[in-house]
């Protein structure tokens, strides 16, 4: 059950708008960037909520279940802010840089000019934890 | 976008093996418990993952979408172990307490007898990280 889990939030986002209104493209770009980083999808639950008029400018909330562990994310698009985490368990092998990796593909896509993340150890029983490493770009 | 996003590790449960290994009760009772903290749930995916001798001892990981953001679940039987997360952002109002009832629910049921918890604060743009709060019992 060790593994690494990344929490990060994107702000001032410059990228596709699509990206933060639109299920779909979302989900693909995740399972795609989830299948390249040599993660394992079992399956994806995307959700667009109703935009604050009622229309479609509201945000969108996903789940991946991964065998390694989970990818959530959820849009804030009249904030261009996203937030998400991933936790890469390591079963068979240090999954580390592999979340690291879709972490990277989604900023790419969204283009923030702001990020906070939060790079959590999580450790078997009668471990310490580990101060998370915290970063701000 | 600010919210609080609690990420536990349960050890060594005590508690009813059954919602270790069985995706049904343990979704049935995730759900249960977001709805009495007056979170809503949107839509749940739950997936029971074969055990190591193909078996039935495997883990589960669920994923519930909520209206204020999302709630990861991991078992680990084979260590007695949970890894769980919830984020629930203050779009309306202070939902701080109603996901920490959420996580109170679910150590209930399990009976670790060893927790680690950060409780992360999450903010929008332009704000300093606050240092999570650790807690180890």
């Amino acid at each position: 059950m060790d593994g690494l889990h990344i929490i990060a939030s994107l702000y001032r986002c410059r990228g596709d708008a699509r990206y933060l209104v639109d299920a779909e493209p979302l989900r693909a770009f995740c399972v795609d960037a989830i299948n390249r980083s040599g993660l394992t999808v079992v399956d994806a639950l995307f959700h667009r909520f109703p935009g604050s008029d009622g229309g479609a400018n509201g945000g969108v909330t996903g789940c991946i279940v991964l065998a390694e562990s989970h990818l959530a994310i959820h849009t804030w698009p009249e904030l261009q802010s996203v937030t998400l985490d991933i936790f890469a368990c390591n079963h068979s092998q240090d999954n580390s840089a592999r979340a690291g990796a879709v972490v990277d593909d989604i900023v790419a896509i969204f283009k923030p000019q702001e990020i906070a993340r939060h790079d959590l150890v999580r450790l078997g029983p009668g471990h310490q934890i580990p101060a998370p490493l915290v970063a701000r770009a």
